[in-house]
């Protein structure tokens, strides 16, 4: 046996059964028990393996790209702590159901519990947050090994993509010497099959059965006042039967900014979007009460929409869901529909060919109320000062045909919900809502411009004090993005929350202010900070191509942010009575 | 009942709670589920709030905290990944056995596992890494629950600070609204026991049973060649017992650089500090075979010593672990002593009051080895240039004394290891050792200097980029520290690996250059930045008192200083032979 045969081979294997998969991007934070992981990553041509060195960041990194991609994104560390700095982005992969398989090296079993340096127990260290965990035997050098090693990829890679996608985890105790040996000539043949006996994955979706479709008719036939939901990652591919289903049966279409209905191609009149705005108001959503609601995807960003819903007890509410994740927080689902968001659509388009519902009133109502709440938010364009919902409304008219816009969570997702409007243009928008936390963003963004979308990032300045390490992934990977740097020095959010009242409290644990001056975190990753002081300078960078790393920093004042909120909606209500 | 009664009185004896049993510092993340958890401890005199906007870096930062005051430190975060960044600073915690109480606050269970925002399965999140997870009830108002709160403080006090200490997790859901009412004026009162019905928790410690410290006298009397091994996180108070042990016994002690033993008021003869330079080479090893080892603490730093131990097999060897976990990855021990490193010592210096054993040859051989060594170590202080070995022994002479100097892990604590000499100066060391990682390691030392250490950090690039957040530390909490920033761009450490022979990969994957300018990042934060070119600049500087945050940068080269370090153990060989 040639030196080191068996870790070459064996790990050789793994990586050529990555790629067989399906599997194109990896991203590696470097470390020296990963090392043959990582080398034969590198050295293979169908794998394009990615630098980063903090390993919180790339985890998020790897789910931006799978976010965009829709494929599965692998993750490589070394042991100890640096699996553990994956945890949050692996939290955000199973509840927003993105692909990752995530791969720790750790120490061979006779250097575990017994005090060697960087060794933990990190088997099973990410509990029920991954679908499926994997322990791998120590290398050897035998085609049944070898042969074992793909399976466990076939494996993971079957449980990573069957809904609901979500993160796997696979330990590989590797012992010393690290170094594959690259005198041998067939690294990744070991374990290769012919195509016949390949195992494939067959990914099947249920399709809705026909005898429970027509009874479905028959319960919408006798409704009057029916809606649509679209919510957060209602999938993509479904919105045009969406749509369709929508337009047939005369219902509004309530399109989340993170559902994508609102970049649609074919613009459909039945597509509400200022619902964010309209229903806080009482009377508002006691005049729009529905008799039978359809969601696909999870509960909307909005929570005056929640409310809405929370005031609907009784109403036929069906939730469309392939996963088997309960994803109803209202309690108020009549039925949990285990189904894709097109097989439902197909299964009941089908049958409607005949039978279309109208409700006409019903729809011009909400029509009618979604733009007369949208011409009064449009008003905030007037504004001369640099109010945050202006900031939304110049990036939908600025932002280039097909781009992409990531949002961060507290405050930014919250104002492209009610400023952001269905749109001719095909700007995506995307944001991490599986746990809405402020971690990662800039990361989650960067991956998603590492899969060729042009991404424009709008975030907080604490959120983007949080991820700032990952700025330097523009560099490294020579990705182009916008970033709108929102500077109200804290947390803008919590101005809208009771715990503003409490004056002693508040500053110091709310509003945290950190008063740094984030030109030179630009400048520290070698991007161009720009302080924009008027609308005209925005405009213009904003029309500008992507080039590098750009921050467009505009300076707001929490409290002016919270009164203007506060105006526009007043006036909202004012008009609607 | 008054408004908020159950919330307000139920969380106020918890955070009572938390400061009756001792608990003085807690580090609070800022978000909204955790309101009143932290409003009340904002509010409680005797608990030290401390803000920390970056999770990771604060689950760090009352890690060094706990580490200095060797007393728990409470951590409070919202739901959600916020949680799951805490995770890095958990498994440090634990293997390196840092008394710590995680708090994360969590939604109600009814709006768990329904696709609610920001919630994640927060139960048992953080697996075999705590001691102890407790997931409290929700809040009640009466006293029976108001006990039943502090009770759970109580017993997660009593673990994390029972050998060996370690992190514990109280998961804490919380109903809106989450606003205290301060009206209530007896807000820490619930539950209130009076002294004689409080319920202590008495720590005691296992001491060495005569029979079997007589055996042990025995055996050790017919041994030649002994040697006491202060092995990394040694317990500090044991130290001047442990030294009197081995003058007593006539045995070199081995001093691990976070041993705190180079660092001791009475300088003994005795102390090895130049293992790691002259193990490396066989024939030494085999010169100073010896034929019995007793260790406290974990196995040190250095490998050369770890090589040494692995060849000893057969030797009588004795681990002094008051924990019950087995500490030893040479798996060469003969005997695991379930004892604190202070009882084992008086339970020996008892009996041995008439029985010095003296070996004079044996010390006498190892104090020369030792001295012959540094001496050729002491000439890297000739050196003109930036040489990172200069570097650490520049410190130890011109660090203040009683200072303490926090060190990286990878090359740093290895440089410090061999080139910070046993000294009269009583300068600590520490670092994070229990896993290695190079993550918050900035945190660590802010918080050390934050529990009143007068704290110069020592640290590479890398790892000051993986936790470079944390600088806002210094001016949020106003603690004057000093970092020695080594800039090798990249991983200097690889190129003492054999992954550095492996040219085609090795930039890319090991040196991983990121080319950042870190003046920025001092910046960043309001810190004062110096590039130092020479030696009587790094001097001048390191002589001022401390002020602020102050960055002095060091750019080396990671090759020259590789050959340096070579050559030097060649001088060493030489002499040696």
């Amino acid at each position: 046996m040639r030196p080191n045969e068996a870790l070459t081979k064996y790990i050789g294997a793994l990586v050529d059964e990555l790629s067989a998969v399906g599997v194109e991007n990896v991203v590696i934070s470097p470390g020296s028990r990963s090392t043959p992981i990582s080398m034969l990553v590198n050295c293979n041509p169908s794998l394009n393996g990615r630098i980063a060195v903090d390993e919180r960041g790339a985890g998020f990194f790897a789910l931006g790209i799978a976010k965009s991609t829709k494929k599965p994104t692998a993750l490589i560390c070394t042991s100890g702590t640096a699996a553990s700095n994956y945890y949050p982005a692996i939290a955000e992969a199973k509840e927003s159901r993105i692909p990752l398989i995530v791969i720790t090296a750790d120490r061979p079993h006779e250097l575990r519990d017994v005090g060697a340096p960087q060794t933990m127990n990190q088997l099973g260290m990410y509990g029920d947050f991954v679908k499926q965990f994997v322990e791998l035997a120590l290398p050897e050098a035998n085609e049944t090994m070898y042969q074992y090693v793909r399976t466990v990829i076939n494996r993971v890679y079957k449980s990573t993509m069957t809904a609901p996608k979500g993160p796997v985890h696979l330990n590989v105790p590797l012992r010393e010497p690290l170094v594959p040996n690259f005198e041998i000539e067939d690294l990744f043949q070991g374990g290769k099959r012919s195509e016949a006996m390949y195992t494939h994955t067959i990914q099947t979706n249920a399709t809705l059965p026909l005898q429970f479709a027509k009874q479905l008719i028959n319960k919408i036939s006798t409704k009057q006042k029916g809606l649509l939901v679209c919510g957060t990652y209602t999938d993509e591919a479904a919105l045009p039967k969406i749509v369709q289903l929508g337009e047939k049966l005369g219902f509004p279409i309530i399109c989340d900014p993170l559902s994508n209905a609102r970049s649609m191609k074919q613009i459909s009149n039945h597509l509400i979007d200022s619902y964010d705005t309209f229903l806080r108001f009482e009377d508002v959503r006691t005049e729009l009460e529905a008799d039978l609601i359809i969601r696909f995807g999870a509960m909307p960003v909005s929570k005056p929409f929640t409310q809405y819903v929370k005031g609907t007890a009784g109403v036929e509410h069906y939730v469309v869901d392939e996963g088997d994740i309960w994803r109803d927080p209202t309690l108020q689902a009549s039925s949990m529909i285990s189904c894709s968001d097109t097989a439902f659509c197909e299964g009941l388009l089908e049958l409607l060919i005949d039978r279309n519902v109208t409700t006409k009133e019903w729809l011009e109502k909400w029509i009618d109320i979604n733009q007369q709440t949208k011409a009064i938010l449009k008003e905030a364009e007037q504004s001369e000062e640099l109010f945050e919902g202006k900031i939304v409304q110049l990036l939908e008219k600025h932002m280039p045909e097909s781009s992409m816009l990531f949002v961060g969570n507290s405050m930014p997702i919250r104002d492209v919900d009610t400023f952001f409007s269905v749109n001719e243009k095909h700007i995506k928008i995307a944001g991490n809502r599986g746990v809405n936390g402020i971690d990662g963003t800039i990361a989650t963004a960067f991956g998603m411009a590492a899969s060729g979308e042009n991404v424009y990032l709008l975030v907080g300045d604490l959120t983007f004090y949080h991820d700032m390490n990952s700025l330097v992934l523009s560099k490294l990977h020579n990705l182009p993005i916008t970033v709108i740097l929102i500077n109200n020095n804290g947390g803008g959010i919590f101005s809208f929350l009771p715990q503003s009242k409490e004056e002693k409290h508040f500053e110091a644990l709310f509003g945290t202010p950190l008063g740094i001056e984030f030109e030179y975190a630009t400048r520290l990753f070698g991007g161009e900070h720009y302080k924009i002081t008027n609308w005209d300078q925005f405009i213009e960078l904003m029309e500008q191509n992507q080039k590098g790393l750009r921050v467009l920093e505009l300076e707001t004042n929490r409290q002016e942010n919270y009164e203007m909120h506060q105006k526009i909606w007043s006036k909202v209500k004012e008009q609607l009575n």
